[in-house]
C-alpha cells in the first residue's frame, strides 16, 4: 500500500467518499488508487472553482465533507473563491492539495510556489505530509479537523512522494467532534433580555437553520414577543409549507439599520453583532443601534439546537405555538416572463425536497414570497459574497442527494464564473434544472455605484458594469456542455419548460431575459 | 480630486493606460474616475483569470505594464492562477485589489479576507494603502514595483475609503529603474568556460528572447562551437525567417538530462540550472550532470543583450556570422485534419508580424518545425504551468497590438479554464484567431499517470483524465459568446476557415477534433 492508497482508505473508512477534481501530475497516484481502493467516487471538473463550490453543496446537503484534489498552487488558487464561500458557510471540506515531491519542493520549477500561502486566508487547519508513512494519520486528522463544528475547511498538503512511497497502512477514523455544550448563564442572560419588557430580537446564522431549529426560535419569540431574523447571508435553511420561515436582514445597511432601530436587546445565535456587507461614506458599518445590547445565546461552535431548547424550557415555550406557514402555492403565471412570473411558476411547480441554490442576486427579489409555501425544501445561498458559487453548489448537492430535484436560480453575471459546472452536471447526469436570469448586466452594481457616492456615472463607467456587448446566449453555451436548453420567452413558455424540465432525468437549462 | 481619481491619474501620467478588471462595489469610485480622468482605457472580463492573463499578454508585446483591477480577496483569488504564469513570465502588472474602508476591515463582513496572504505567493512588491492622500505615491511607487528588472506583478491594495476620500493630487513618475551592469568578472568566467575546448552549453531565458539577442547567443555559439538552449517554458520569443531559431530543453525530464549529458559547461543567461518540471521516482530532478559546471553570465535582473554584446566582443564573436533561419513555409496540407496537418496549415499561411499564443500543450508538437521559416513573429508560451494562460494571453496581446493578428493555438482540457475570454474578444472586437485542438482528454496526464508508477490504470483513473463524456461543443461555446466558429473535418476545409479569419477583423474560432 503507497501513501495515495493509505489516503484514500483512510477517507473512506471516515466515511469520505466522494472526492471532486481537477488532477495534475503530481496526483496522478490518487487518481490511480481509486481503481485500488474500493467506495471512492471521483467527480471531474473543468475549473477547480466548480471542485470546490461542488464540495461545498455536496457537504451542506449531506452534513459530512466531500474530499477535494487540486494539483499544486495554481490549481488551490483556481478554487479559493469558492472555499472562501465554504469557510463563511462554515461547510466541512477536506481540501487535499498536491505538491512536488518532498526532495524537488526547494528547486524553484515553474509550477513551485507557497501552496500553504494560498490556503491559510481560507482555512481552519492546515498540515503539509512529510511522509508516505505520515500521510494516513494526517487525512484521519484533516476529516477530524474538517467536521469539527461547527465545521471548517481542513486543508492537507501531500508532495508526491509520500504518495509513491511504501506507507504503513490507513489511519482509524477519529471520534466525532462535538459541539460546546450550552453555557448555562448564556441562557439566562438571553431569557432575562426576553424578558426585559423592551424590544428584543433574535438573529439567527449556523451550518443548517434546521426547521426544528426555526420552531424553537418562533415558539420563543411567540412567547415573549420577541422578533427573528437570519443573517442577510446565510448556507442552508430548512422551508416551505409547514415550517417556520424567516425573514434575513436587509441587504442594504440603511434598511437594516432601520429594521433594528427599535430593539434595545440582540440575542446572537451562531452569529455576531450585524455589520454592513460594505461600507459606504457617511453610513454606519454596524447595524445595531449602539443602545441595543447584544448577548451571544450560543456561539458558532455550540449546539445550536440544545441552545435554543434550553432557552425555550426557561422561558416555559416548549409548548407555545410555533408560526408555521400555511401550504398555499401561486397561480402558474401567464404572459409576460420576467423575474416576477418566473418566481411564481417555481413557487408553483416546485416539487416536494426541492433543493433551491439561490444565486439570483437582483433578480431574485420574487422568490421568498413565491416559494415559501410550498411543499418542504431546502434553500441554499451565496455565504462569502464571492459570485460563481451557485451553479457548482448546486451540482455537489445534485451529487450527494440522486433522488431530489435540485434548482438552480442563478444570475447571468454570477453563472459565468464558473459555467464549467454545467459540463460536470451532464456527466454524471445530474437532475439540476438552472434558471438563467439574463439581465445582461452586473445590476447590482448599478445600483452600488450610486451608493458609494458615484454620481452621474459616464458611459466608461456604465460599460464596465454591462453585459450586452455583445449578449451572452446561454442555450448554446449549455449545449456546448452536453446540456439540453431553451429560452421561453413567455410564461407560459416558461411553465412548460420548467415543469418538463422537472420529470425528466437529467441537468437542463432555461435562460430567462429580462 | 478623490483618492481614485489620484490614483488613475498617476497612472495615467506613468504610461499606464490599460485596465482589465471585474470590478465590485468597493472598486466602484476607480470605475466612476474612468470618465473624470483622460486616457485610461477599461477592458471588462466576466472572469478574474481571463483579467489577470490579458495583463500578462499586454504587457508582453507592449514591455509595459497594464493594471487590473480586482474585487477584493476573492477577485484576487480568481486571478492568482495567471498571476503566478506572469510571476514566471516576469511580467510586469499592477495589480489593483479593492478592499473595504479602513475602518470595516476588521468587522469581519462575508467578504473580508486576507488580501495580502493571497497576494504574497505572486507578488514581488505588496502595499495597501492608509489613506486618499497615500494613494497617488503608492501608485507611482507601484508602477516602478512592477517595471523593476526583470519585471513583477507589484500588487496595490485600495480601502474604499481610499478612493472616496479627496486627496492631493496625482504623483509623479518615477524613474525607470535601469537592470544590473554586466560583472565583468561574469563574462570573463563565461568566456573561460566557452574556451576550455570541453562541450559547453549556454541556457537562455529572460523576459523576451529578442532576434537581438538570440543572434547574439549564435553568434557566440558558431563561434566557439557552444550549444544553445532556452528553457523549456519560456515567455516570449522573437523568431522566424531571418532570425535565430532556439531550441527548447526537452519537457520530460530523462529526455532533457540525456540533452545535457555530455556538456562540462553551463553558461546560465537570465535563468537557473535546470530543474525537471515534476519528480519523478528514481528520477534526479536537477538535469545536468554533476559534472557540470554552472556559469552565471547575467542573472534575471540584468541586462542580456549587454551580457552577450560583452561575451561576443570578448570572444571576438561580434562578425561571426549568426544561423539565421531561411524563409520556407510548408505547403498548405491536404486530407485528413490533424495536429500536424493544423501546424502546416499554420505555418503556410500566418501571416508577418503574427502573435502566437502557444497553449496547444500535447497537440502542438509540429508547431516548431512548421512555422520555424515563417514571416517573423513573436511567439507567447505558458510558463508557470498553470493552465488556462494562452486565451487570456492573447486577449491581452490583441488589445496592445491591434494592428497586428494574434493566433491562439489551444488545447480543449486548457482553453475551458479560461473560456470567458472568448467574450472579451468579441466585445473589443479583437482579432484573434483560435485553433482549438479537441483531443477531448487530458492527454499529458495519460502519459504522466504512466510516468510517475502508476501502471495499469483502472477506468476509474482513466474516466478521470477524459473530457469525451460528452463532448464538448466549441463552436456552441464561441457562439454563445459572440465569437463566430467552425468545425472543419478535412485539411482543406481548415485551411479555408483559417485563411479567411486572418483577413476578416475580430475574433473567429476553429475547433479541430482531433
Amino acid at each position: 500500500m503507497n501513501g495515495a492508497e493509505s489516503l484514500v482508505t483512510t477517507l473512506v473508512d471516515a466515511g469520505v467518499d466522494v472526492c471532486f477534481t481537477n488532477p495534475g501530475t503530481s496526483e496522478m497516484q490518487f487518481v490511480a488508487a481509486l481503481d485500488r481502493v474500493e467506495g471512492m467516487r471521483g467527480v471531474l471538473a473543468l475549473f477547480e472553482g466548480v471542485v470546490t463550490g461542488a464540495a461545498d453543496g455536496y457537504a451542506r446537503m449531506t452534513g459530512k465533507p466531500a474530499c477535494t484534489l487540486l494539483h499544486l498552487g495554481p490549481g488551490l488558487a483556481n478554487g479559493l473563491a469558492n472555499l472562501h464561500n465554504a469557510r463563511r458557510a462554515r461547510t466541512p471540506i477536506v481540501n487535499i492539495v498536491g505538491e512536488h515531491a518532498t526532495y524537488h519542493r526547494l528547486l524553484d520549477a515553474p509550477l513551485a510556489s507557497d501552496i500553504e500561502g494560498f490556503a491559510r486566508p481560507v482555512s481552519g487547519w492546515i498540515r503539509t505530509s512529510e511522509s508516505a508513512a505520515q500521510v494516513a494519520q494526517d487525512a484521519t486528522e484533516a476529516v477530524a479537523a474538517a467536521v469539527k463544528p461547527p465545521g471548517q475547511v481542513a486543508t492537507l498538503i501531500l508532495p508526491a512522494d509520500t504518495a509513491w512511497m511504501e506507507a504503513d497502512g490507513a489511519a482509524k477514523p477519529l471520534p466525532l467532534p462535538t459541539p460546546a455544550s450550552t453555557h448555562a448563564e448564556a441562557v439566562k442572560a438571553a431569557a432575562h433580555a426576553l424578558l426585559s419588557g423592551e424590544p428584543a430580537v433574535m438573529l439567527l446564522n449556523g451550518r443548517v437553520l434546521t426547521a426544528r431549529i426555526l420552531e424553537l426560535a418562533s415558539r420563543i419569540a411567540n412567547k415573549t414577543g420577541a422578533q427573528i431574523f437570519a443573517d442577510t447571508f446565510i448556507s442552508h435553511v430548512e422551508r416551505g409549507a409547514g415550517r417556520v420561515e424567516i425573514a434575513r436582514l436587509p441587504y442594504f445597511a440603511e434598511q437594516a439599520t432601520e429594521t433594528l432601530a427599535n430593539y434595545r436587546h440582540l440575542i446572537l445565535v451562531a452569529t455576531q453583532s450585524p455589520v454592513s456587507f460594505f461600507a459606504y461614506p457617511d453610513t454606519p458599518s454596524r447595524l445595531a443601534p449602539e443602545a441595543c445590547e447584544s448577548v451571544t445565546l450560543v456561539p458558532e461552535e455550540g449546539d445550536i439546537e440544545d441552545a435554543l431548547e434550553q432557552l425555550a424550557a426557561r422561558l416555559e415555550a416548549l409548548n407555545t405555538e410555533p408560526t408555521l406557514t400555511s401550504s398555499a402555492r401561486p397561480a402558474l403565471p401567464s404572459g409576460e416572463l420576467n423575474a416576477t412570473t418566473v418566481a411564481q411558476a417555481v413557487g408553483a411547480l416546485m416539487p416536494e425536497g426541492a433543493i433551491i441554490s439561490d444565486e439570483a442576486a437582483t433578480s431574485g427579489f420574487a422568490l421568498p414570497a413565491a416559494t415559501v409555501g410550498a411543499p418542504p425544501h431546502d434553500w441554499l445561498s451565496l455565504t462569502g459574497g464571492a459570485i460563481g458559487q451557485g451553479m457548482p453548489v448546486a451540482t455537489g448537492a445534485a451529487v450527494a442527494c440522486p433522488d431530489r430535484r435540485v434548482i438552480n436560480l442563478e444570475a447571468d453575471g454570477s453563472g459565468m464564473y464558473t459555467v464549467q459546472s454545467l459540463w460536470t452536471q451532464a456527466r454524471e447526469g445530474l437532475d439540476v434544472t438552472t434558471v438563467i436570469f439574463a439581465n445582461r448586466k452586473y445590476a447590482i452594481l448599478q445600483i452600488e455605484l450610486l451608493r458609494v457616492g458615484a454620481h452621474n456615472p459616464g458611459p466608461k463607467a456604465m460599460d464596465l458594469l454591462d453585459l450586452s456587448r455583445p449578449n451572452l446566449d446561454w442555450v448554446e453555451l449549455a449545449k456546448g456542455m452536453g446540456v439540453p436548453a431553451s429560452r421561453p420567452t413567455t410564461a407560459e413558455e416558461f411553465n412548460d419548460a420548467f415543469a418538463r424540465s422537472l420529470t425528466e432525468p437529467g441537468p437542463y437549462l432555461i435562460e430567462v431575459v429580462i
